[in-house]
């Protein structure tokens, strides 16, 4: 007979929402667990900072500390849900230091100390995953990271935040004002009561640039996202999207060309055949363009403490494997080193609606005024005057252009009589 | 400065249509490739039957051998791309005793043979990697082996064979008759010019008992799968489905349930806002119920030289690396052991379409002959009848139903006076 294995003694920091569902899963199927992973699981301790607050019921009192640094000491694997940037990465870094493997959902931290992480992690030559920092609970890392590691990725869009879509789910389906979406979304815990990192694209542009370091095999910081949220958005440029046939989407957007690498995140008009126009509610999804796989979808819940707990545990499992039969996981592999493009630098296909004075020539007028800052037009709609006021309304589309042209164009559209005002200006993807 | 890393070596068997593709991938994207496989990468020898037969010209003609036993002696990985079961086995095995790593995306094998498979591999301690064998492009295998090993999979729904999507898809949104749809299929390559495989859902059954070898830990045979082919779908199937909200679509579906494990293949009604209905042409899709997870989806191209061979590719690169730097990827652990339950055992919600004679009574015979074996209706639809004929046609749905009672009321409803012709028994999944 075999020697019992060594158990895995597992630290858990920061018991909130997805840490409790992290601890309930680890007891209700530790059977399951220790056959996946090879060897004995164990809770070590879960680290507070205050050990007498209240807490649910699944975590044992017994199990909590306040000492970080002796709880560390005796863990071979630290699951780091505290989020935010410290202690986060001074307890991450420590624990690497220490011969830990680490798996975190950060992606706020990852987003932004991500290369002094791998690197650390490859020094010590411990395990970093981090499967919930994208998505939630859809495996997208783990496929990105492994299963295209034979092909090149070309562009990834992602809904990768469940507030904002939503949001832009119910103001299309429900044709509500934006402020009227968001209070729903908070009354039923969609929504933080402050919503900015969601709404202003903060949280989506995190997700973004840890996607495109993953698929790039490239730095990528978060500084270098370019970010515009939805609160501009109103229940007019819904209709008018839905019109055309478009949904209003908010997208993480990375891409690589032959001039560099771009990460943005903006809303966009998707069209009605493209998968991600039928993501609907909180849900998430990210559609992968590669080389050699094509086209592909990941889809499902993005956030909430249990679905985010599973994919914690899909890391937990891999990194203890590890520790209890050797190996590690993939190393990230930031040896690429293309620029990091400014949005400037970057092409999309862009819808402008512009309310103007009926009169004849204005059309003429405004087309020259794309054609001769190289702007195409794919297609114009102009929308019955109204006689009382003079006023029509023109939706441009373009095709694809550079951003610094058509910022050109609406410049120039702004200075010009005949353009009274510009009402949206919405990139067009997916096509 | 440290020693330049041993090449990985790679001998490939079987250069079709898959095989060309990883080649030259493998010889376009070497670079690449070997940053993240941290070693270098070398085409040992290609494994042919005949070594003078034409070939694609990506293929080096000098690496071409018949000797399969040096060759296998030669390499330290072998990517398996023969198909079929002998001689694919007996090199698999000799590869694996040799402890060279083995890739494939061979399912028939694997749904035949796998735990003979995994247990040498097991005991050579190399790796067994096989994401090309379902559902082509799409990370599936991975994410469930891998993502969700923290996490219970209670079900898999499953569109794996592109051919006959591409076939009932052609159907629903183009209104052919079957043989039309067959044969558009073949003159565009996406069906064979013998296509039993697919239509009759045996390709589909051996990914259904690799899916629920994997997704439950258990060993499920190839033989254990219920199997039912698209062949008996009529114009008139779609058409009533369509009138219903329903597509019908060719389903893998894996379940876990108190009493145990099912695995099926049959074409089932699918409704309009399911994810799977707008699975289009060749596509295929996963979608996983995780009891943590929730609803997970994964889309992409299930078949075809290029977005396979990058399935293939991303294999190969994740054992390559274990060669280069250590470790292994997870064993298949068949841990589990719940009865594989026949099909009579299965639940399923019906959809009985028949002709009966419109006389009063006719449906509350009906009725009661499903209430008599314990079978709930959902909804009945009832159209008018043709005076000519005096037939009506009754749609029945029923609540979920054991299959073994639902035969007894077909038994019944066959022997019946009242009932002409039973038209179609489809069951309703994604509800």
């Amino acid at each position: 007979m075999s020697e019992p294995a060594k158990p895995v003694k597992i630290a858990l920091f920061g018991p909130g929402t997805v840490g409790t569902q992290v601890v309930r899963l680890l007891t209700e199927n530790r059977g399951d667990l220790e056959q996946r992973v090879g060897a004995p699981i164990e809770i070590a301790g879960i680290y507070v900072r205050d050990t007498s607050a209240p807490r649910d019921a699944v975590i044992d009192p017994a199990l909590l500390t306040s000492d970080a640094h002796a709880l560390i000491d005796d863990a071979d694997l630290v699951v780091e849900l505290i989020g935010g940037i410290e202690p986060a990465r001074s307890f991450m870094l420590e624990s690497i230091g220490a011969g830990a493997a680490v798996v975190t959902a950060n992606k706020a931290l990852l987003a932004a100390h991500g290369p002094e992480l791998f690197e650390a992690a490859d020094a010590a030559n411990v395990d970093l995953y981090f499967e919930a920092a994208v998505a939630g609970a859809i495996p997208i890392i783990r496929p990105v990271r492994e299963s295209l590691a034979g092909d090149h990725v070309k562009r990834i869009l992602g809904i990768v935040n469940g507030t904002t879509n939503y949001v832009l789910d119910q103001m299309t389906t429900n044709a509500l004002d934006y402020d009227v979406a968001v209070k729903q979304a908070q009354d039923l815990g969609y929504a933080e009561a402050d919503p900015t990192a969601d709404v202003e694209g903060h949280d989506a542009a995190a997700k973004a640039a840890i996607l495109a370091s993953l698929a790039f095999h490239q730095r990528v910081h978060l500084d270098d996202v370019y970010c515009e949220g939805i609160t501009a958005i109103t229940a007019d440029d819904v209709a008018a999207a839905a019109e055309a046939g478009h949904v209003i989407k908010l997208l993480a957007i990375v891409e690589r060309t032959a001039q560099g690498v771009t990460a943005k995140v903006h809303p966009a008009l998707v069209p009605l055949e493209h998968p991600l126009a039928g993501v609907h509610g909180a849900f998430n999804a990210v559609f992968v363009e590669a080389e050699a796989a094509g086209e592909l979808m990941f889809y499902g819940q993005g956030a909430g403490g249990t679905p985010t707990a599973s994919a914690v545990l899909g890391d937990i499992v891999s990194a203890a494997r590890h520790i209890a039969q050797g190996g590690r996981g993939p190393r990230e592999s930031h040896y690429a080193d293309l620029p990091v493009l400014p949005i400037e630098a970057s092409n999309s296909r862009f819808q402008l609606r512009m309310i103007v004075h009926d009169e004849p020539g204005v059309l003429a007028g405004i087309a020259s005024t794309l054609a001769q800052r190289g702007v195409s037009i794919e297609a114009v709609r102009q929308k019955a005057a109204s006689a009382d006021t003079g006023l029509a309304t023109i939706v441009i589309s373009t095709h694809r252009a550079p951003e610094a042209d058509v910022a050109k164009v609406l410049d120039a559209l702004r200075a010009s009589d005949a353009v009274t005002e510009i009402r949206s200006v919405l990139r067009i993807e997916g096509e």
